[in-house]
C-alpha cells in the first residue's frame, strides 16, 4: 500500500478553503485505491511573511525537500500589496520554489467543458465544443533568471536597467520533450511559439526544437508561430492548437490569456514539473490552480474548489504515476459541473449555486 | 497652400491595392482644404527584395529621408516565407525604418464601432458599445535592439543564445509623455503595463513612469498592471482601459491581442512617431495598417481599404497637424461602415459586400 507523501502549501485568502476540499477529495480517492496520504501543511506567501517573515520560510522549503510533490494553493492579496513588486508573496514564494526544484516544465490544460461555454468571453460560435488545448511554458530559463540583471547610473545621470534572456540547447530540448510527450497522448500536434524574427534566443529555440522533433519525434506535427500572432490566434480560434509551447516570458503571457479565454479561473489547474526524480521514480512537481487568492470572496465558503481539486489530480498523474486515479477525479469534476449542474457562483450564470464544501461533496459522490 | 510631402511604400499583395484607395481619399480631402499632395512611391518588403535585392532598398530609405512622413502599406507573404526569419520582408523592412527615424512611439487605436461588434471574437454583452481604447507601444528600445545579442558555443558543445532588454530613464519618459498626451485628449486614464515583479527594466519603467506623471501630469489617473494580467484583462473587458502603454516586446504581443479583440484587422490603423521634427514642425512618422498583406485575397479587389485610409488620417493628424481633416476622414469611414452599411467582405457578416474601390468611393462620397 504505497504512501503518497506531499507538502501542502495552502497560502492566502481562499487558498486554505479550496485546499481543505482538495484534500478531502484526495483522501477519498486514495483510500478507495488502497493508498495512504502522508502530508504536512506549511505556510507560504502572505502567511509565510506574516508568521515567519518570509514568503517562502526555510521550514516550508525543508518540508518540500522531504516530500515527493508540492500541492500549492494560491498566495498574495491586498494585505501585502504595498510591498515592493519583488517582495510580493506570489513572486517571492514561487520563483525560489521553481529555482530550488528546477521546475522547468509548466503544463496548463486549457480546458473548457462544452456545457460551460458561457464562462468564456468568446462567442459560443467560436468554441462550439468548448476548448481543449494545453499550454506548456518553460519555467526556469529565459529572462526570469538570466544574468546580468542590473540597474546602473549613466554618465549623464540617467538610470539604465537591463535584463538578460538566455537559453541553451539542453534547456530547450528538455521542454521540447515535455511538449512532445504531452502531444503524443493527445492530438499529436505541437505549435512552438517564439519571436525568431527578432530574438537570438528564439532563433536558437526554433532550430533546436526543429532538430529535436525531427530526430526524436518525427511523427508529431510541429509548427512554429510568432508570439504576437499566437496572442491573436488564441483569442480568435483557440482550438486550432493542440499543444502550444513556448519560453518562460511568452508562456507567462499566453497561458494567462488562454486561462481567461477558457472562462472561469476557478477551473484552471497546472503542473510544474522538475528535473528531480522522487521516491516513486516520477518527476517531483508543484501543482497549483492558475487563478488567484480571490480576496473578495475569501471566508465566505463560496470559492470554486475545482482548480485545486484538478491540480491534485495532476499531482497523482505526474508525480505519483496514478493516471487512473487522476482520470477518476477529472471525470468526477466534469460530471459534477456539467451533467449534475452543481456549480459554485463563478460558473452558475444566474442558476442556483452551491458553496465550496457542497461542490466538493458532489465531486466525492461522483468518484 | 501647404504641400504635404510624404513617401508612399505600398509593399506586397493587398498593400498596393488598399494604398491606391487611401491615396484617392487623401487627394480628395486635401484638395477640398486647399492642400496639395507631393508623394513618391517606392518599393519595400518583398517588392524591395525582388526588385532591389533588399527589403528596405537604399533608394527607398533616401526617399523617406526627404519626406515629412511615410505612408506604409504592408509587406511579406508566402513568396518570401522560406527566407530565414530575420530576413523576412516585414522584419527586414520595419526594424531598420524604426531605427533610422527613431520611431519610438507606436500608437494603435483599439476602435470597434458599436455597429460592428459582430466582428469581435468577444461576446457582444462584454462590449455593448463596441471598443474604444488606445495601445501605446515603445518601439525602439527594450529587447528588440538591446546589446549584447549573441549565440555562443559552450565548453560542453551546447549552444547558448542571449538577448538583452535595456531601458534608460529618458526612453521611458518620452513614451510616458506620448501616453499622457494621448490620455489627455481622451479619458485621462493611463494604465502602464510592466513585469516589475520579475524584471529590472520594469522596476525602472514603473518608477520612472510614476515619477514622471506625478511631476508633469498629476491630473491624469495612472495605474500599473503586470503584463500577464493585462493579457487577461484585454480579453475579459477591454474597455476597462483608456490608454494602455508598455515596452516594446509586451506592446508587440498586447497590441496584436487587442487588434484581434477589436474584430477586423481590416479596420486597424497605426502611427509610429519619431523623435525627428519635420518641415511642418511636427513629428516625422510612419503610418501603417496593423493587418497583414492578406495574400489569399490579393488581386481580387476585395480587401478592406479602411485600415490604410485611417492610417492616412493619422498621418494628417500627427505629421501634418491637420486634425480637422483627419477627423473628417475618420467620420466618413465610420458613416460608410455603420450608417450606410457599405462593407467589404471581412466585415459584412453575410450581408451584401462591396469591393475595395466601391468602399473607397463611398468613403469619398461621405467626406
Ligand atoms: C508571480 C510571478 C512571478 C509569476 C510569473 O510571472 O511566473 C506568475 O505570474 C505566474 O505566472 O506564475
Ligand atoms: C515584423 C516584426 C519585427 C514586428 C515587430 O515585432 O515589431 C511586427 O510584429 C510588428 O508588430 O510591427
Amino acid at each position: 500500500m504505497p504512501t503518497l507523501k506531499f507538502a501542502v502549501l495552502p497560502g492566502d485568502y481562499i487558498g486554505p478553503e479550496v485546499m481543505t476540499e482538495a484534500l478531502r477529495v484526495l483522501e477519498h480517492v486514495a483510500k478507495s485505491a488502497g493508498h495512504s496520504l502522508d502530508y504536512k501543511i506549511a505556510d507560504v506567501g502572505g502567511a509565510g511573511i506574516d508568521n515567519h517573515g518570509k514568503a517562502l520560510p526555510d521550514s516550508t522549503l525543508a518540508l518540500c525537500r522531504e516530500a515527493d510533490a508540492i500541492l500549492f494553493g494560491s498566495v498574495g492579496g491586498p494585505k501585502w500589496e504595498k510591498l515592493p513588486p519583488a517582495e510580493q508573496p506570489e513572486r517571492a514564494a514561487l520563483l525560489p520554489l521553481r529555482k530550488a526544484f528546477s521546475l522547468f516544465a509548466n503544463i496548463r490544460p486549457g480546458l473548457l467543458y462544452k456545457d460551460l461555454v458561457d464562462a468564456s468571453p468568446l462567442k459560443p460560435a467560436r468554441i462550439p465544443n468548448g476548448i481543449d488545448i494545453v499550454c506548456i511554458r518553460e519555467l526556469t530559463g529565459g529572462i526570469y533568471f538570466g544574468q546580468p540583471k542590473t540597474t546602473i547610473t549613466l554618465e549623464n545621470g540617467e538610470r539604465q536597467a537591463c535584463d538578460t534572456m538566455v537559453y541553451k540547447t539542453s534547456e530547450i530540448e528538455r521542454i521540447a520533450e515535455t511538449a512532445a510527450v504531452t502531444a503524443r497522448a493527445r492530438g499529436k500536434r505541437v505549435c512552438s511559439v517564439d519571436k525568431a524574427n527578432v530574438l537570438e534566443t528564439s532563433v536558437l529555440w526554433r532550430k533546436t526544437v526543429t532538430d529535436y522533433f525531427a530526430k526524436k519525434h518525427p511523427d508529431i506535427a510541429l509548427t512554429h508561430m510568432y508570439v504576437d500572432n499566437a496572442a491573436m490566434q488564441l483569442a480568435r480560434d483557440p482550438n486550432q492548437f493542440d499543444v502550444l509551447f513556448t519560453e518562460n516570458m511568452f508562456g507567462d503571457i499566453l497561458s494567462d490569456e488562454m486561462a481567461v479565454i477558457c472562462g472561469s479561473l476557478g477551473m484552471m489547474s497546472s503542473a510544474s514539473l522538475g528535473t528531480g526524480v522522487n521516491s516513486h521514480g516520477k518527476p517531483f512537481g508543484l501543482y497549483e490552480p492558475a487563478g488567484g487568492t480571490a480576496p473578495d470572496i475569501a471566508g465566505k465558503g463560496v470559492a470554486n474548489p475545482c482548480a485545486q481539486v484538478l491540480s491534485a489530480a495532476l499531482m497523482l498523474r505526474y508525480s505519483f504515476g496514478l493516471a487512473d486515479l487522476a482520470a477518476k477525479i477529472e471525470a468526477a469534476v466534469r460530471k459534477t459541473v456539467t451533467q449534475d449542474g452543481v456549480r459554485t457562483g463563478d460558473i452558475a450564470f444566474g442558476r442556483p449555486s452551491v458553496g465550496t464544501k457542497a461542490m466538493a461533496d458532489a465531486i466525492i459522490a461522483n468518484l
